[in-house]
């Protein structure tokens, strides 16, 4: 397995720093150039930008994705649109562009300060005509104010006297993956501000963005105005040997989703607004903020601590903090694949380290499932059944728009089932309903919002279960579970057992609100008929549903036929730097004992409760070997990682754990360039916490049962549970491979030495 | 005479005050509402708004005119547009609107500080549920920052405690005289801003307004935003007995003869405007330095003191500033009669005033002429004549715009000739182009705009004149003389002998230009066609055009055969209250000798050093008598008053002086509620500074011959000759009538007494 983990490991030197919180890249290299846009993706909750320059190259894959502002698209439906690039700002020096790929770099250093969320760049750039100069660019998306973005260009002269042009300008229309979404109604400029404002075509929701140019801390004039497709700010100016010149570039940004008049507004707030440092100063605030109650330390693996600060960084710039009518896409706000859609993602591998550390943000995400019932209900009704069916892919409405078709790497077009019967979204938006509930402790939410999910998916779920008169149980038929590589099946044990949990918690929600709120559960005994019959009936499905579960060694069929599908050794396809069903083919993938991720084991995680060690064990060496590790879902490592704890098995669980958490700094799986592995980067938390700290819930709150990794010599982060904060300090041994921690109960505030 | 002179002396204690400073309404009278609204206009040389009230009435005639925002309309062509008004500023006591017109007026006080720039209003109001609230309202349009106006209003209340709501709104779409002109584009707001964005309906011409609404100097949010047909805003706050609020409306303007957006302009204006205090320091400040070189102080007549001042004030207000491509309306900005077309008002009546104390502002409304040059070509084009013939009425093109039908009282239409044959309009620019030039040595501005104006007009001359051969001399028929009682005559000797003027002046200048500029010289030669045979043809032309002048009295024919006309004794029809003309008719009084304003006294007066006092006297007191001096033009009385100046006729002069004078205050005319009388406030200026004082202008500067008016002790003003100030400071004698005051020289900042 060490071939993944240790296949990069010459770029060790280069990301890591010390304090375990820069990602540093010291060389410029184009072919790396769209995943490390990935990497270098900043984002505030609303909006995310990808890394790419600002000076501009035609290869770069520059991108802006603004939380709910999607438009449609053939195929997929609707897509998160591309917005108006606000990075351009192109330096002349002595009429010469500065661009990377032309003259001479001298020294070259890219810093994500995951901490302060800047990004920096510093480079000494020889011109070809062999001016001498020094860049020092700095980025940041205001996470004190997320309508405001900044980017400050400092210039020092080493050996050239002459004049240089700086260019301001936002590029109006990018593409999305080819499509034009925007329609410019708009766009000017007065003294050192311009503005542009836009509506996407089909949708038509309007953005407005302003900025200005600031030189030296001042707001000048004149500055040249080009009106041409795009708003654009020039100014000359001269500069001397040894002089260092400051330019400024602010932009704010409004949407019609938060504004009748985004373009007025924008323009408003950036001629209000307070200089570049003060800005800085409250970004720097903010981030603070998050950091003191979702910071993981870890001492004693620098690599590990770096990234899993990433992944930390990631989730936390994607999550909208003031909006619940949007949710987090696959790739965040980094990229475009998966169309911006919503998956379980968001609930199964994300949601964890938001309601444990920052729970408002969770909410947050949580209500968008409530006020998306409505596309949910369609959803059923088109598919001829009862209550809320959640989209599989679910965007503004909550309409499914999971596209139909899709086109193979060998242009042969595939239908795409999931839209249609991976059902298993509506237990996992239950499961982290409830999971939120119960960790927050949010009765107010579960009344007002999460219990209509619970209750009218359940009604859903009624509906869908079929009675097998010749078993005597219920089937839930032509399905698809969390391993896509087997698709319209019977019986999917996650999906059965997930339903029978959902069910037997929607009876114990509907008897806590009946006791605690009884006017609204009248309300919504009456607004989803949950007449009593119906109850009884839940319970009667959930005690009756169809499970091939051998009780004797504990195995679980992932669904009716699997064992008798032709097995095959994953080993003896090695080496390979694609999936098993990218080598095999959909259609004979799908007759093999072959999985994407795991499945039964997915259940075994969300139920660890539920499920005893041999059981765990059993199913464990019969799933973890037929599973597509290295080019399968990224989703599956993460969760491979947590269970090797359970099952006490360190060095695999940091392998796991590593290919998770590595998965967009190190290109892992060679898909970094198409934006951040959101899920991932949830369950990478979710190994941490779970799998190495060994954090289980109890009645009495979160308790620490640790199983760190060689070489860690200390963990510490803070969970949020009921209102309190919980603070686990956990010391580990530097020199062994493998630990034993005895279960320790902690406290909030409290801080816990482990023994080694 | 005195029956004009004192109908209205009941006024005399509610306009005057001890300072000379404020005009002032202590009542408050809506019969005369409208009158009272020109009274009060404020205007900043960018818009004219008249002084309607905040709280609006249903018959109010409201109006903000902005120069150079003219669209199309019937008849007229084209017309200055009644901007969307800006002023309203309702509050609501107790849920109670407060109106003048309900509940009871305690105390009422309107003031209009001259020296200031600023109307106030003061209100002691009970309501009709008897509340007693004090309201104090303050505006004024920025002279220091021509796009910002501000309502200020402090609510003091004497015994209610209770809830005030305060509205501000933009009206969007106010009628021109019942035309609608504007279409709104977009109008919204935001916190405490509200904006509005239109266009002119076919000249396109884009209009910004924005506004806010501060309570107490702070800007407050939330404020109740509504949407209708009108951006507006609301508050609402508690108000205890003996407490005082003070709110303040800051309004921006912009429209896109400015700036390609006038709206976002407004918007940013108004989001980084200074307070209301900074504001009117800053408007205050350049009222104070307009003063300083444009006051007239007059001592011992406080009445002619207030109203000279009052006809500055309303000229200052008019003057375009930072625009050469508008000129002053007959009405300045302060009403729609004459559509907002420019006429020779301009040049003959406003100009001297300004020229002599504002030059810039008197070279902007020159060069005025030179960029409509385009026009007044095509119009001679199109007439059959060569060069450049000014249109009568003028707008944004120089094209004619005068209205060839009118309807009169009776509802007959009437043909106007003006457009076609009103030529001496053509002279009358030339004019106001040489005597800025000879009064302020602005060579350059002669050799880049004056001279072609000049040159180009002697051109149409030139192809005007007809060859009579058997007198031997040149005709002009068919035209109108300035007494527009009498169109399609032959040989206006007013029109005659200013061309002779103008044509050996245009030599001259074209001598000078060769001298001085012969590189311009040369260019206007081949540009104008200027060879030595047309050089001396208008030599030619110039000595021998037809006047009727009987040189042994003196006497001048008004225009070939008006001696034969019809004679009346005008006496015979007083008492009346409307002009002759619209009492006998316009056919009828074309054939009598009644003059609607002074022709030949006219000519005497431009030429004043080219006829002897036999002369004037012979032509005073011929056409004098003939002369409609109430209802007639309001052109008429100052020159008149000049003229009696000449002829030592103190006491007519000064009748004649207050007729013009008084014309906008005390309503003389009854038409005030049109609007200002901007020719007549400018012959006002002249009255005082070339009657009273008896200015002539030497090759040494300005020298006075003052002959002041009863009770004058003082008359002290500034006149800026070749870029240096003369001060006049002339003592007159309090007991006398009659004054006969020594020629004495003055010079620069010296200060001069005149012996008694």
């Amino acid at each position: 397995m060490q071939d993944l983990l240790f296949h990069n490991s010459q770029l060790d030197e280069e990301i890591l720093d010390s304090t375990g919180w820069n990602v540093i890249e010291r060389e410029f290299q184009p072919a790396k150039q769209h995943h490390k846009e990935t990497v270098f993706t900043l984002g505030n909750g609303y909006l995310g930008t990808r890394g790419t320059f600002e000076e501009g190259y035609p290869n770069d894959s520059s991108a802006t994705l603004i939380h709910g502002i999607y438009d449609d698209v053939a195929i997929t439906q609707t897509e998160l649109v591309n917005c108006p690039n606000w990075l351009p700002l192109v330096i002349k020096v002595g009429g010469e562009r500065f661009r990377l790929d032309s003259g001479e770099i001298l020294r070259y250093e890219r810093r994500l300060d995951l901490r302060l969320g800047i990004i920096s760049r510093d480079v000494s750039w020889r011109s070809p005509t062999g001016h001498t100069l020094e860049f020092h660019f700095e980025r940041f998306v205001s996470l004190a104010d997320q309508h405001v973005l900044a980017i400050r260009c400092q210039i020092t002269s080493v050996d050239f006297d002459g004049e240089v042009s700086v260019e301001v300008a936002f590029h109006s229309d990018p593409s999305t993956q080819g499509v034009k979404h925007w329609k410019t109604l708009n766009h000017n400029g007065v003294n050192n501000i311009i503005w542009l404002h836009s509506q996407t075509i089909h949708s038509t929701i309007q953005l407005g963005m302003a900025a200005k140019l600031v030189f030296e801390g001042e707001d000048i004039a004149p500055i040249q105005l080009h009106h041409a497709e795009c708003p654009k700010l020039q100014t000359n100016f001269v500069i001397q040997s040894g002089q260092t010149v400051s330019l400024e570039k602010i932009v704010t940004v409004y949407t019609s989703r938060e504004t009748p008049t985004p373009s007025e507004l924008a323009l408003i707030r950036l001629v209000t607004m307070p200089s570049y440092t003060t800005l800085l100063a409250a970004h720097i605030a903010s981030w603070e903020q998050q950091w003191h109650d979702s910071d993981i330390l870890i001492e004693g693996d620098l690599k590990a601590q770096l990234s899993v600060r990433y992944n930390l960084f990631q989730l936390l710039a994607a999550a909208p903090r003031y909006d619940d009518r949007v949710s987090i896409p696959p790739k965040t706000l980094s990229g475009f694949e998966y169309s911006g859609h919503i998956f379980w993602d968001t609930e199964i591998f994300i949601l964890p380290f938001l309601t444990l550390t920052q729970p408002a943000l969770a909410r947050n995400l949580l209500s968008y499932r409530y006020h998306t019932l409505l596309g949910a209900r369609r959803k059923a009704q088109e598919a001829g059944y009862s209550g809320a069916m959640y989209a599989w892919e679910s965007a503004t409405t909550g309409d499914e728009v999971t596209p139909r078709w899709l086109r193979t790497e060998n242009g042969d077009m595939v239908r795409i089932w999931c839209g249609d019967i991976e059902v298993h979204i509506n237990t996992d938006i239950a499961y982290a309903a409830w999971h939120y509930w119960a960790y927050t402790g949010d009765d107010q939410w579960m009344r007002d919002y999460g219990a209509e999910i619970i209750l009218d998916t359940s009604v859903f779920w009624e509906s869908r279960v079929e009675w097998n008169a010749q078993r005597e149980c219920y089937d839930i038929r032509h399905v698809i579970g969390p391993d896509e590589n087997h698709d319209r099946i019977d019986n999917n044990a996650f999906t059965n057992l997930m339903v029978k949990w959902h069910l037997q918690s929607a009876l114990a929600l509907f008897d806590w609100l009946k006791q605690a709120y009884p006017n609204v559960a009248t309300q919504l005994e009456d607004k989803l008929n949950l007449v009593n019959q119906r109850l009884e009936k839940w319970a009667e499905i959930s005690n009756n549903l169809f499970v091939n579960h051998d009780h004797e060694t504990g195995l679980i069929e992932q669904f009716e036929g699997f064992f008798d599908l032709e097995d095959v050794n994953l080993a003896d396809y090695e080496p390979r730097t694609k999936s098993m069903q990218g080598l095999l083919g959909v259609e004979a993938t799908s007759q093999k004992q072959i999985l994407k991720q795991p499945d039964v084991l997915m259940l075994l995680y969300l139920l660890r409760d539920q499920y005893n060690h041999k059981t765990l064990k059993a199913n464990w060496d019969y799933y973890n070997p037929r599973t597509d590790h290295s080019y399968g879902s990224s989703l599956g490592p993460a969760i491979n990682a947590i269970l090797a704890c359970d099952l006490n098995q360190p060095l695999e669980a940091y392998t796991h754990f590593m290919r998770a958490a590595l998965v967009d700094l190190e290109d892992v799986r060679l898909n970094a360039a198409k934006g951040v592995h959101a899920a991932s980067a949830g369950g990478v938390w979710q190994t941490v916490v779970f799998g190495f700290a060994g954090i289980r819930m109890t009645q009495f709150g979160p308790v620490a049962c640790p199983n760190l990794p060689s070489g860690w010599t200390r963990l510490k982060f803070r969970l949020k549970w009921r209102n309190e904060f919980y603070e686990f300090d956990l010391a580990g041994s530097e020199n062994t491979n493998y630990m034993q921690q005895h279960l320790v109960s902690s406290n909030h505030q409290s801080t816990i030495e482990a023994a080694a």
